[in-house]
């Protein structure tokens, strides 16, 4: 049996804590975590496995070592660990976002250091390791990242390691990842910020208390609008290009749906919201999200 | 005891005969529907009221009338009431936009008819008798519309039935009303619609399959944009001044984001998304959405 290291404790690190204990997936777990209140936290909540005071620690007594860590923060750690790691040593991360943050691993990384990216499809609004759970990744994707210089001795543990966390493994290039996710969570972060924003500004304006009415929507835009600020703001930065691109097909159609609402285009407003209907039978169909009215909330 | 006639036995009207039975608010319950395949749910489900086949025996032997119809459907059913109407009738309807469709009722309603408009706050992406609840408009705010001419009396009545139904009330002017709920409901369905349909374009381009990765947050956009594509409609139609302009609010700060991502602008991304943190709090405290993680679904 490995021993693990998990740098950053935060939901993501937390929740491996917890379900490598569970499932005894490894013979020790070090942890390294830079916040003062997160490491009270771990202690509080008699997490198990030995918080490390150096990164140094940590990595001299580990196989596999997990950055959990904001993808701001990359950079940094890989300078301070980058002589003690070794070829043996199986080296990810859970970041959302991908080719630019192997762009630089690959630049600063040492030599004959084998680094495959991770990235488990799964989190909440609220972060911090109270919130961690054993089973937050299990039947949830988990996106390893494939190229042509990917060692596939370690992919293979890798492979073998999320499978014990409850993962679904796909394997992708970063350049896939980042388009796909730039869809399905990048954008749709950033439009439920805005449209929180946009409320913050009418209300401002119009002197309306409108927020008390947000059973009528809002309210489930601002969920994922009360996510960790720090982690969406490096995604932003990150996947800027393919964000980018998908903010302008999203302004073009909604330009498109402003005209036809103008004109009272019934046709194309019927299709419209006819077939997106079809996209949620999908969701649920493919076990992506629950399957109750309302979110089964009510 | 008085006795109700429900117009239209879909998710909401189908409650309200729920409710009212469960209360026991009226001694009698009409209901007229005009979709044979509701009609047969509802006979299957065994709804208390009787199903009436003309709107006028629902009229005439009932003392409050609501219409629970996609607004389009309202301006046919009063020409075919108009005549069996009287001014002890307390008319209303659930309908979410307001002004438009009172300004039409005003033009073709009999003299001496009052008609108060009424919006239950709540709802689901569902539809249909079999999807409707007794406990609904629990605890859920019902705007009535008052305007200078609305006839007090007939203002009690209403007030006192809906908080039979469970409702808390608030009076607004239907002015007032279309304004904020472009903001806090109809502009959010029309982001969510947008938000899949662009997904949708997007798969179709790059061939990717990208619904099964949904769970990273375009999976809470799917839920209401799977609402009934008829209701939207007409909400998207009757309430287009304050739609458009709040596409026009969202547009721009939706640029303004875009730059901010691009130019890496630090400060104000953090502003922004820190900011927006606050409102689910406010929601939560609220209690306009359930205070747990993740909507409680996992």
């Amino acid at each position: 049996m490995k021993n693990v290291f998990i740098i950053g404790c935060g939901l993501l690190g937390s929740s491996l804590v917890r379900r490598i204990k569970k499932k005894k997936v490894a013979k020790k777990i070090f942890i390294y975590e830079k916040s003062k209140s997160n490491i009270s936290k771990i202690k509080r909540l008699k997490l198990p496995g030995t918080i490390v005071k150096s990164l140094k620690d940590g990595v001299i007594n580990s196989d596999i070592i997990i950055f959990c860590t904001p993808m701001s923060e990359y950079k940094n750690i890989i300078l301070k660990i980058n002589k003690n790691l070794t070829s043996k040593h199986i080296v990810t991360d859970i970041g959302s976002s991908k080719q630019r943050s192997l762009k630089m691993i690959k630049k600063i990384l040492k030599k004959n250091i084998f680094w495959i990216s991770s990235h488990p499809i799964t989190g909440s609004e609220v972060s911090g390791p109270e919130h961690g759970k054993q089973d937050l990744f299990e039947n949830k994707w988990c996106i390893l990242i494939k190229d042509k210089k990917t060692n596939l001795k370690h992919l293979q543990s890798l492979n073998s390691f999320w499978k014990k966390m409850g993962s679904k493994i796909v394997l992708m290039t970063s350049e896939k990842h980042d388009k796909i996710f730039s869809i399905t969570s990048h954008l749709p972060h950033l439009i439920a910020y805005n449209l929180v924003k946009s409320a913050q500004d009418f209300e401002k304006k119009q002197k309306y208390d409108l927020i008390k009415y947000s059973a009528g929507g809002l309210r489930d835009f601002s969920r994922i609008a009360a996510s960790n600020e720090i982690m969406w703001r490096d995604i932003f930065f990150h996947n800027k290009t393919n964000i980018s691109k998908a903010i302008d097909l999203f302004i073009k159609n909604l330009n498109n749906f402003k005209k036809d609402i103008i004109a009272k285009n019934n046709k194309s407003i019927l299709k419209k919201l006819s077939q997106t209907k079809q996209v949620r039978t999908k969701i649920i169909k493919l076990k992506q999200d629950i399957d109750k009215p309302d979110f089964g909330r009510n």
